[in-house]
């Protein structure tokens, strides 16, 4: 008689857990979605009879700043707020299979709490005060599993919270969810054999992102009006691409991204480059006012990896702004589709005031390369020994990519490093005109050289991780879906491709 | 025959070079000096008769705020400044040995061009504009050597200035000497095979300190108004200590270290703990002019390590400050003419309307040891294979200290860091109340658990070096020279030493 391998009885119990973590009258009977399911999944919630008015109103037009002003105002309650967040999770999760840990009920209780401390003290704690916020699987709440769909870290509950989550609870924020994400948090599909597949509820036979594919999911579900993922390759912009909405990863030293679980031991994220923690939103005032909550809260004061940067509102600028055009990173030439939609980008600044300035670097063809060499430093050590403790294999995409070897030296990683240093300093060009000496404000490029593509069929992260190994600010604006009118253009084949992610890129046009 | 080790012969050159740096007229004959010479070295420039009054008064009593007000209102010249300073620094050379490179003869040319830019424009570049700044030995300038005291670095002129060295010239300021250090940087003694000893000019028994101990003694001498050095031990505030100055280590991403010799490999820095430029001056005002002077370049905009950070002036605290006290590390108990010094200085603060706070840090005795391990992380294979080339030895210090051994592994650095964002984190407690949660504006320690010891007696570097381990910005400020009351405690020998540098520390008083 075969053994079952460990991992399938651990991730058959963390599905019944969490399936029966949603209320049994959330759950939708199949008659309630029309049959075959659509390829588009995003009006199923408005459609299935679940939603009352004001929780379709409350969960589908609002964003933080706009809730927030409802309950200053004593309009709505968090509590109102917080169950319409928490049914339409339910209903996303079961749509599109985005979450991993559910808080529901707790989540509730505590909304009531909020609204008793609000009316008896008059005051809100932050304009968090009572708002749902959904968290990325790798954040830890005490209690709750941070198992990042690696079976041998499931059925673990975390003892205490990570700084973020203190913080956040202070704030008054309402934690209800945690969301799904790709096995190792090292692939662009949130897939993984504890918990499956998180599907585009734009397009199903698309990519939902990664790795926090879950949160773009489940916001774009409006299931939630703001997550807070993290980012080191692209994991916050990518899925918010995925999914049409805002994505900010911010340089490493601001938010704090301490205290989670990452597949890593402790020091790791020390050697190589780093992470940062940032929102997913469905507007761009939201990831500002939570920026501002967390840099409000001192986290330089708990956090040592925190610079110390009281928020400072930009105001306007004192001239016109300057903005750089980066329509290619030099070694994967941007698909048809989005030189498209770039070129648009750039005529609608180009005929508003705003002065532009196509950027090139030769540095930058090289940072994708250096970004990767130091993601696999440790040779994926433990990564392996986590998935081997309950005979877990790699899911199907990370199995023809990720490969045991041996650590690199200490040399190795000396070079890694001046190698670095030398790119950043390169770098450092781009954000000066070279011919008028004008200070470039912010540059524009693509998140991704292709657009959204089929499920595990992303290519290279180079314009995304580039600036990951910078540790420059980055985010990801919706600027409208791609139109039949993007793709007329045509790759040219007559020109050799620059690299194997270029040739990889070409694919995704047949 | 046996051929000399061909390190003495460079050495040879380059003493001889810098003898012929010095004009003929400058040299002291051995009739300008008391003989036997006094141990305290300080006043033998006044009585030599080679300084003019005008040259005593300009060199003796100004700092560089006082200096840049004279040349501002044309009472003085910068040609004048920079030459009294340049003669008093030859002076001090060949009473302490505390120089390496001379630019007497191109720094006074520049001098009359920076005098001229004045009369034509009316404008001065900066405040330290016309001023004369002395350099440590790792600054590179271009064309010439950056030695640090290894002969197989000399005879090698750089062919790019750090980019320090080209903020200061841009600044106005003029580089006239290089500073002497010890061999490969790493002891507390100044001495190395290619120049020799610096020796402390309040007391030639006592050591200068290192690694900055030739900008030490030059400062002391009044060779110079101001120095920049460099510290990833203490090694700006011990040869502060040493000679008496004020010496600020800032956190290390605010001044650019960047472009230094260091007997390290590119990227090496990167993988450890950062070493720190800053000024070494004889008030603080002078301190803080150099570092607002850096900030206000944009340094951010050429060295990517730098944060953005725009000077910002602390102004009046809002409340009453509160000052931590810490009177032992935990390892290495101070000596009690430190711990009455420090004592002193609580009582005066407590007598004021500043309030103070003992502090204690289970944390803080840990530093010391973890400090030491990242020093060595590369077995020292680089400095041993550059002293192999030219068949130098290690100094005497060293030679007892220094041993090759193999490179530790990414496992060790990645438990080394592990270690360290532990006890960073713990460290933050130290900046609050536990009893009233106030925030504590500052802490005063000890720079040493000892007095100035004689030369190669320096024992441990825990109270200077853990701020580095922090990356906390540190300073030495000078308080008073010990007085016969400070020796009248004596070391409880009853309790067994805390450490093996607590031993070495008691010895000191035997």
């Amino acid at each position: 008689m075969v053994e079952e391998a460990p991992y399938l009885s651990i991730a058959q119990r963390k599905r019944a857990q969490r399936a029966s973590s949603i209320p049994p009258s959330w759950i939708l009977p199949p008659s309630a979605l029309p049959s075959p399911l659509p390829l588009n999944l995003l009006s199923l919630p408005l459609t299935s009879g679940f939603l009352t008015p004001l929780e379709i109103a409350i969960t589908s037009t609002h964003d933080v700043v706009s809730l927030s002003s409802l309950i200053r105002a004593r309009t709505l309650t968090s509590e109102t707020i917080v169950t319409a967040f928490c049914k339409r999770a339910a209903l996303a999760q079961q749509l599109c299979n985005c979450l991993t840990e559910i808080l529901f009920s707790s989540a509730i209780s505590r909304a009531k709490l909020l609204d008793d401390e609000y009316t008896r003290t008059g005051k809100l704690r932050s304009p968090l005060h009572g708002i749902p916020i959904s968290l990325k699987d790798t954040f830890k709440i005490k209690g709750y599993d941070s198992s990042i769909g690696i079976a041998s870290l499931a059925e673990k509950p975390a003892e205490e919270n990570s700084l973020l989550v203190d913080i956040l609870l202070e704030k008054g924020a309402v934690l209800y969810c945690k969301t799904n994400v790709p096995q190792t948090l090292m692939a662009l599909d949130s897939d993984n054999n504890v918990f499956g597949r998180v599907l585009n509820p734009r397009n199903t036979r698309l990519t939902s992102g990664g790795s926090s594919g879950g949160e773009g999911a489940l916001i774009a579900m409006r299931g939630s009006v703001l997550g807070v993922g993290t980012d080191i390759g692209g994991s916050i912009r990518i899925p918010a691409m995925c999914n049409g909405l805002y994505g900010i990863k911010p340089s490493s030293q601001r938010v704090p991204y301490v205290g989670q679980e990452s597949a890593a031991l402790p020091g790791a994220s020390k050697l190589g480059i780093s992470a940062s923690a940032g929102p997913l939103a469905t507007s761009l005032r939201d990831c500002e006012l939570f920026l501002q909550a967390i840099s409000d809260s001192s986290p330089w004061e708990r956090d040592p990896f925190i610079s110390f940067a009281p928020w400072s509102s930009q105001g306007s600028l004192s001239s016109k702004p300057l903005i750089g055009i980066l329509y290619t990173d030099g070694i994967t030439t941007p698909l048809p589709p989005i030189t498209s939609l770039l070129t648009s980008v750039h005529q609608t600044l180009q005929s508003s005031t705003i002065d532009t300035l196509e950027i090139t670097s030769p540095a930058l063809k090289k940072c994708q390369s250096l970004a990767n060499s130091f993601f696999s430093i440790d040779g994926y050590s433990h990564i392996f020994s986590l998935l081997s403790t309950t005979s877990e294999p790699l899911i199907p995409w990370l199995s023809t990519r990720l490969r045991p070897k041996p650590p690199i030296s200490l040399e190795n990683l000396r070079e890694l490093q001046a190698k670095k240093t030398e790119l950043e300093t390169e770098m450092l060009k781009i954000w000066r005109c070279p011919k008028t000496g004008r200070t470039v404000d912010a540059i524009i490029c693509p998140v991704a050289p292709h657009p959204v593509p089929p499920v595990d069929r992303w290519n290279g992260v180079g314009y995304t991780s580039s600036w990951v190994l910078m540790d420059y600010p980055a985010g990801t604006l919706p600027v409208r879906d791609v139109v039949e009118g993007d793709l007329a253009g045509e790759v040219d084949e007559s020109s050799p491709p620059l690299s194997n992610w270029d040739k990889a890129n070409r694919e995704l046009c047949k």
